[in-house]
């Protein structure tokens, strides 16, 4: 089998591409065979050793892999050769509560991930890939689009008529989006470009906010609740943007964190949170249930991702370093073999 | 003003338009000049005395309605003279748990209800008209379109994706399609009629059953759903087709029980309760809040309710009847004046 | 190894003692020495064919059991040799939904179970035995705890202050008392008997009613809640009982239905569901994340099952036979060795 | 009647002894004889300035009273002169989602508080005192025991054998001690004084941790939970000391903010609350409905409250001195006549 390690060190030159032995599923595994991987920044973060230090390397990197089962081990029940399916991230995480045993069980770090042309999972592992989606399209759903799922449904019991503000247009955003959309909420989204905001208007943002030309955001989005202010933020930014998200929302309202992108440390305030009756929800992706609802709605409503641009395998660095650039709009995809 | 009121016993003969003093709000209550008022299978019971045979005479029927705040009493801050409003089914029924006392606060038994030209109802006890919507639109919603959302959304959670099945086109199947949708649901719908059928498909339904042809509608749901059986089931019979309803659902899935229309006694079977991990909801009405979010639901949405047929004041018992034969798709309104 | 199998029909005296092969531990399996194991109202119904009639024979009957890790398969991680653990009732429902799925892996049918000296299980599908438990007190807890707890805590949230009515001193209600008196809530229970009111009392109940010398006990339970309605019913009786239950519990009240005792189909009225916003919910067991809150509930508590009785392996018959006379209190247990 | 007013600016200073005219109650309005108040720390803050620096004075402070009530308006149902009651923190929240009205509705600020003989409130606004509780226990709940009911309780979901982290021997803390304890919950509780620490060990808490002896008391809470980490923070002192908190919860856990005695701003690392799916809940006081919960749930127990001191009307400034000491275990209330 082929694929990228991070091997000798962190960093995007130390992500070399490499043939390792093929591997056989054992009892209770399946092989899947990779069709297409995307990015998520966290993936970035560990190239660049900035997620975890400690990770053992060499290591395979990237959570979200998609492809078609190859071979299945002894005892296998769930899936059978010839099926197309995607790794869950958390491999033991199947429902319920979190736990810090699910949290060992990640993909791309501390386990081998999916920028190979090969995977071997437990067969519980992986959940069936909706039919109207390409592999690539497949690719783009184990963290981002579960990430935003968890945050609003499963976590946010997001209803018809309830106001949601999105950052950017990361993958988890537009997933964000798409996945409001279904569920009938009102979409603010915010973008340094005006392009963006047009591009999400496009998809279903009800409004855009040009963070560079107003840089209050966050009264902007509260007066475009009549002064109420939102029901639910999915915050990516992490410190550098939670105190305006602790101001954009609603009393009782919820600020989910689900990334860090302008700084994991800062000076939140903390009485907003109390005077507000906030909830601020991590969501660190979520469980294959969660991941199972997505693809029941994906597939009544016929979603498909918004995959920005598609990478050969050969060009896994240059993938990393567009992801990084923070041009894209959307996921970034590779496609591997 | 003029009124309806169930006078000398019940029965449709015994509603009989009356004139009785205009009434001044007292402190913390409002006028509202109603405009319209829609019928529930509720009012027909209570005016034929099947509702509640201890009910005090003469009293005026009709739990809902909608019109125009006209004067208000000493502290009134909610609302000001010229505000379009509804009223409330349960006037003390604000948020969070019900009550028994909540639910001695009903309009149309055991307090005065709308089939009049004027109420006095507390403040806390009326709603915002949504812009989009005329009076006699407004007038169908708080019982059945609050019926609806309390079994779907705030106690079913409902979320995009989950397959629905609702039974029949009258006022809360109607209002349960239009809710489904905008949470992103699957709809499935019975009927005795294909032309209903196909008026609900139009709507939205992605399918309907006729249970006349199709009396196994609880298997030919199952089967919509690749056998694993529906999400949701909003139960307008009662004993009568719960049974059916317990069948249609799936492993953990949830039967609101909202009407009794076929029997409210009947031999209901505990076993499928118990093995499938069934919820069983009763649902009476429910709380402002909920009314609330419904209202702001449907005006991001702009959806407007399916009225059926609007009669005159004097064709009050008309309206009564027609509701009664059961030929309805949607609400029957009164339109006062 | 030695085990009973239900054999050749159903029945009791269908019930045999055999010996098998020893089986050893596939990947990811445990075998598992049972030291004990207790009988629960499903296992006899399962042994006399009332249960499920298409049950394969031969089976090994009885969901619940407890003992020591013996030997581990390849890949085992979870558990290791010597570890005293208890066997959960549906072996793949971890947390979360049900799934039929789930319902499929039951101990005791259609699965192989506990009346035996050796299990073989997935390493997914036992729990550590909580240090102070003997294993006898153990065996107790897989099926009547855990559907206790589930009732109560994971689906019925109940809390400090709440009242609970449990019927009789079977296995479940017991546990239900004891669950209640951890989580704060105040206690009534039913029973034919005098003297199991009072052992009921000492245990920790706030009120007894005798059923047969007051039959209206729904009445007498309302009473004793100041005419409010009780929180909570573990509905043990299911058909027979179903309409009492119903009748003694507040508005907004649930109960939850684990047991059809006094019959599975009846006359039920669906009316005072409706009219009380009531939640019937069926409970069949619960998940693995639900056992082990259990266990750190009555680990903290130093709180262990009340066993009416233990039983030699050789008298396995007469143990059912004394299970199916309803003299017990709490549960009947069956010493494996 | 008499009352202190801060008049002419804030400080203690500011706190002035006062005759006002003797109210009358309005329409749905009662009068209450106010028997006893208690302080809660945002009482000082509001005295000194530092809570609302917008706060229209005179301003009769404190949140929290509880009395006799003395006469009722025209319509009042929901009591009778004679019956002793408190007053609701936030007058307008009943139940259900907070509310910016809800909000603005709270007593000590901006509407006239307890430090008077004499409060005039909305019938909805009080509740019924529990029989074993005298005036000055039942002074000290509506801000306090609220709070940690809402936390643990009402969005927390504690149950039996959880373990509970809290934070000093105020009275919010030494409240979530008792309902902790009522609930089933193991308690963990850090103070600067061993002597504190024996006095709530003493009061059902299991372990103690000086904070001054073991500043890592993060890391101690989470080794007395055998590294997994406590299921529930009650955070008292803000940013100071919510990094810490956020460090020994476990993964899914929930840190309730009820309190910024340490600092409302400070340097917050959003990295864990991602990491450990955690939720930190703001939590401001609550609604009726879980102060009516509290009521059943301590009058079940017979839990009363732990007061410090009571200080003579007459001397309510040195009462404000005392809390502002810190010196405290439990509340500090005044007895006013």
């Amino acid at each position: 089998m082929k694929a990228y390690e991070i091997r000798g060190g962190f960093g995007l030159d130390k992500l070399v591409p490499v043939e390792r032995p093929d591997p056989e599923p054992g009892p209770f595994q399946v092989r899947v065979r990779v069709k297409a991987t995307s990015l998520n920044y966290r993936d970035l973060m560990m190239v660049e050793g900035r997620y975890n230090s400690k990770q053992k390397l060499p290591l395979v990197p990237n959570s979200d892999g998609a492809g078609v089962v190859e071979a299945v081990g002894q005892g296998v029940t769930r899936v059978k050769p010839g099926d197309r399916v995607m790794g869950i991230f958390a491999q033991a995480w199947l429902a319920g509560e979190p736990s810090r045993a699910a949290q060992g069980s990640t993909l791309g770090g501390p386990l081998d991930g999916a920028l190979a042309d090969t995977m071997i999972l437990h067969e519980e592992g992986v959940v069936p890939t909706p039919a109207h989606l390409s592999d690539e399209d497949a690719a783009t759903l184990p963290c981002a689009a579960v990430t935003a799922w968890s945050a609003l449904v499963t976590h946010g019991g997001l209803k018809a008529g309830d106001t949601v503000l999105l950052q950017g247009t990361g993958g988890v955003s537009i997933f964000a989006l798409q996945i409001a959309r279904m569920m009938g909420a009102r979409v603010i989204l915010t973008s340094s470009r005006d392009d963006k905001l047009e591009r999400a208007r496009a998809l279903g943002a009800h409004e855009g906010i040009n963070y560079v030309t107003t840089p209050d955001w966050d009264k902007a989005a509260r007066a475009l609740t009549g002064g109420t202010g939102v029901d639910h933020v999915v915050e990516v930014g992490g410190a550098g943007t939670l105190e305006k998200s602790l101001r954009a929302v609603r009393v009782g309202g919820t600020v989910s964190v689900i990334g860090v992108l302008s700084g994991g440390v800062g000076a939140v305030p903390v009485t907003p949170i109390l005077m507000g009756n906030l909830r601020v929800q991590g969501i660190l992706v979520g469980h294959r249930q969660s991941f199972e609802a997505l693809n029941r709605a994906l597939t009544l409503h016929g979603v498909r991702p918004v995959v920005d641009r598609v990478f050969p395998f050969t060009e896994a660095r240059a993938a990393f370093e567009y992801l990084k650039s923070g041009a894209h709009f959307g996921k970034v995809v590779i496609r591997v073999e």
